[in-house]
């Protein structure tokens, strides 16, 4: 950590952040520069110190040297994670594709869907039972019956069941059936919620909050880490901005950003991240371009019917078309999926 | 809802959504306009329809008409909710000063801030015992012994107690101190949270999300509302944008635009609203020249040793003085604090 | 400046940077910590060296030391500048007031206005003759005549004028007439028209841009003071944010924050910050309380016939109003408008 | 435009917004809805119209139809636009590529690195001279001189010199020398600038500005072609968000936003859009991929030496690298360049 003093900082003041500094356990290194003294904190302290010295007489402010991440970190971990569940395989190189619709609907949609996406190349299945919805009057899933379709699904297709799990509470019963445990962009960061799934063991899929920063995203993914779960895939699914004719703006220097800071694959979703059916096949090619370890793409047999999300769903002849040119992009650039 | 066709949308596409339009149960009005035919959709029906008719063949956009809240709408319920919990009143011209310490550390710091803040004029107590931090690394929160610690103070100086609850499975407990459940920014839109405090009959604080449109914090009140608990208070806390000299942006604006939207009360937070000591005292006199109900702020009696928000805690001195100017600026405006 | 090696660096990474640093004219200090190893660069340099640093082999990141600005800075000067034109006094303790349409339309609309506004206490005229709108198909303003309308109006009222200037090809006839050019928002980073209001002397309003941070601002407002142009106002109007309620977020901790980083006064434009003439009385009265030395407000005496911006104007009684409660909450603060 | 009334609007209200609509040459349909009234005002008005009608009693807001923009546009114009000059094409199915460094720093260093991007594919080249900074402390460009020596550089390679123009008064000595003139982020609404480089008929690249809508950036653009100069790209370079890992956010999504919006070509700047040489490789990539009809790339031959910019250029070999997998990228979708 770096103290910076004020202007025309007291000595007095300087040598009571130094004793501060050394009060946390930390060495000190004072430098007088030409308009203003900075202290340099040394030593391995990534908690409340920078809070603490922020706040001392004459303390301008408090710059932090190191990531406040451990575990998520590639400095301690250097080779990639893949993660493999089933036949869904995402990350050290392979390129793993999750399609379904928003919502489970019912037994005949979730089955066919299903089927498409498998035939077109998707390794897991996504599909929501348990549905976070902005208003209340909105359909809320049909929860565990959802679940049982979704394990129906998988039975048939071999595909990985990939559902979100909103509450601690309904952690146990999603376990069940699921093969990866969804946190939405909304849950982000539900702490209880991050570390009950991390305790379920099963592989977690956690969204990015539509206004987290990157530290923000990978301490929410260290809270499941640091249960003893390391399975955890990153999702990019959009962030909150003053565009307009988006529903998110989906901010793709994520991908090669989190490649060179994290070991954890990282998916994108541009059906979340565009909100819009027509900008998905462009985006999810770019996904793969920049470098995405996965894609998670919405796909609805009828989008029209769809009881939610259907303005940002493809049909399966759409989703067949994106996985094939999905593929030339890969292999163009020496990856296979 | 009005759906806008784009131009050179066939005969058959305005049929088909006219139909579509039926279908959902509303009437119908096609506008044949100079570049563009739209198709006025008339009737009450708040859910699912827009998404429906979005996807349509030859439909450039739907905009909605109606707001999609509707039992926190000023429409529905005219008059102003005034909340009362002990001595703490908040809204329809009552201001209500909350204050108290990020944390509970222990029973002489809580129960010291306590009289102190009372002494200034607050009739609230804040503290938070189960503490939602973004890293897993920092301190937690006493948890139940910090309840009992605020149920102490409250006991002595007859101030209701406001603290943060995170999860389902804690709203049981923690009403059994609290008088206000306080529901943090990242909870914002935690559904099953929502759901279980408001059923828990007690006062909530719902806090906005840092990201959330006004239709997204009216729609988590609406989840409150609907279990049959009006008591809610909302609270501006600041939002994320690329401002980087704050922790967050304080949009006063709020206030006035829920006061013409809403009848329920608005609170205030200009310490996480800012996130630096130094910029709280002009942001609560302007929260209350901007008309807001209440204020929250953190303070502590010695902020260099508090375990957490240090660096946006007050002293009492400083609280003192602040209530001292906020009160001269309602009286001012005729309010009463 | 200090550089921040990353992980790993080797011994001869270190070792350039340090001559990279030498080479800039700056001494060194190497620190060498848990897990980096960081230099100070020691000096004022405020200019290339950080561009030059960054880019060294090993390097993390390179965090500035000292505010990029100087003559704006009120660690260079200590005492608040007193912006002084005919009547309008801004900053150091006064409150100032403009007033006026957005654009000049005709003489009967300026003088009418200007009379009103001035009954009602400005000291001030706003008035666009040239106009910068963001349509090639909206009006563009009555350009010189315009102005010598405006000139008119401050014959009459003694108002000093206060009118926009977009190219510094105008500045020389702009100056001709106006009392304050202003410097729009849009062009806040139009170095040559800055420079060029500068050596017109002649004070300056300069607008935020609304997506500059606060470093950019004041460096914008350095180019003016270079120049040897003391006399600037520096101008909050909103920023660009997700929120869709409002036509600009209005981040009033502006306020406190250059009241505490430099000497120049702060005025707020309620009207574009909010963008609906409802919520203008709200954020002007907070502006004040905020400790604002200056607001800027529409007013047009028929805001529905207003060629542009009528739908956040007031009309002049509600201006009256207005002006009425800023003032006590002015005394309130112990401050006289 | 559809005029939404407020809950409980008055019929005399109502009539009045009718009258106002045939007032302003529309044709009105009133339509009455379940808990509104709504008005449609059919017809061709673009201008004024909106805030006009906004203004009245018992409107709740204003809902525009048609797009704001129509020369832009590609329902006025349906073939996607090519802009060729010299070797540079760029748009309609052809991808150009416009490499080289941030600022002409010598003779020696701009025909070095002409040679070098002409030999691994670009067809046009960048490079300032004239140099809009943040700080007036930093290094303004060589202007005229630095003109001269990108013609120098012309000469020798054909690359088609593509160089910012700063000010209306500077677009004659530009344009002399230039073969693309471009339009700077910060002065993407600097309208004289946009008319004098609209009338001196050279190709124009556009930048968006960092807090632009997609519509403020078509209106740009829209000021561009009224004065009948048809040859204008658009460039997308990163815009202001929260986010603080990169210096802006890169939003791909506006490639194929424009892609079904305008018939012009589009750009982007990988370099700017991240600010980091580490990032701009995958961003390249992820551009093709998306659809973009070219790219914009910092290229310096030793970026530790640049007098600007350096940290987000890249170096010879990286840049050819950078070629050789765009073309990859692009084969595999069926493009090529």
């Amino acid at each position: 950590m770096i103290v910076v003093m004020k202007a025309g900082a007291t000595p007095q003041q300087v040598e009571h952040v130094k004793q501060e500094v050394e009060r946390l356990g930390l060495r000190s290194n004072v430098i007088v520069g030409t308009d203003r003294t900075v202290i340099a904190a040394i030593g391995e302290k990534r908690d409340g110190a920078k809070e603490a010295l922020e706040i001392g007489d004459g303390v301008e402010k408090v710059m932090p040297i190191l990531a406040p991440y451990k575990m998520a970190s590639c400095e301690v971990k250097k080779e990639p994670t893949c993660v493999e569940v089933l036949k869904l395989r995402v990350g050290a190189g392979k390129i793993g594709v999750i399609a379904g619709p928003c919502s489970v609907e019912g037994k005949e949609q979730i089955l066919q869907v299903a089927r498409q996406v498998k035939e077109a190349g998707a390794t897991g299945l996504r599909g929501g039972a348990f549905k976070p919805r902005t208003s209340p009057y909105s359909f809320q899933g049909m929860k565990e019956k959802g679940l049982e379709l979704l394990a129906l699904a998988r039975e048939e297709t071999g595909l990985a069941i990939v559902t979100e799990v909103m509450a601690p509470e309904h952690v146990k019963l999603v376990s069940q059936y699921a093969d990866v445990m969804q946190v939405g962009a909304r849950n982000m960061q539900n702490y209880p919620l991050l570390e009950a799934v991390g305790e379920s063991k099963k592989t977690v899929l956690l969204k990015r909050g539509p206004s987290a920063t990157m530290d923000e995203f990978l301490l929410a993914a260290e809270y499941i880490l640091k249960t003893g779960n390391p399975n955890v895939m990153l999702c990019e699914r959009g962030i909150r901005t003053f565009e307009d004719h988006v529903r998110f703006t989906l901010p793709l220097t994520t991908v090669p950003f989190l490649k060179q800071t994290t070991h954890l694959p990282i998916v994108v979703d541009p059906s979340h991240g565009t909100g819009k059916a027509a900008l998905v096949h462009a985006m999810a090619l770019a996904s793969i371009a920049a470098g995405a370890d996965g894609l998670i793409i919405e796909v609805h047999p009828d989008p029209e019917k769809a009881v939610s999300d259907g303005y940002q769903s493809l049909t399966p002849p759409a989703f067949q078309k994106l996985m094939t040119e999905c593929r030339k992009v890969a292999q163009a650039l020496g990856r296979t999926m």
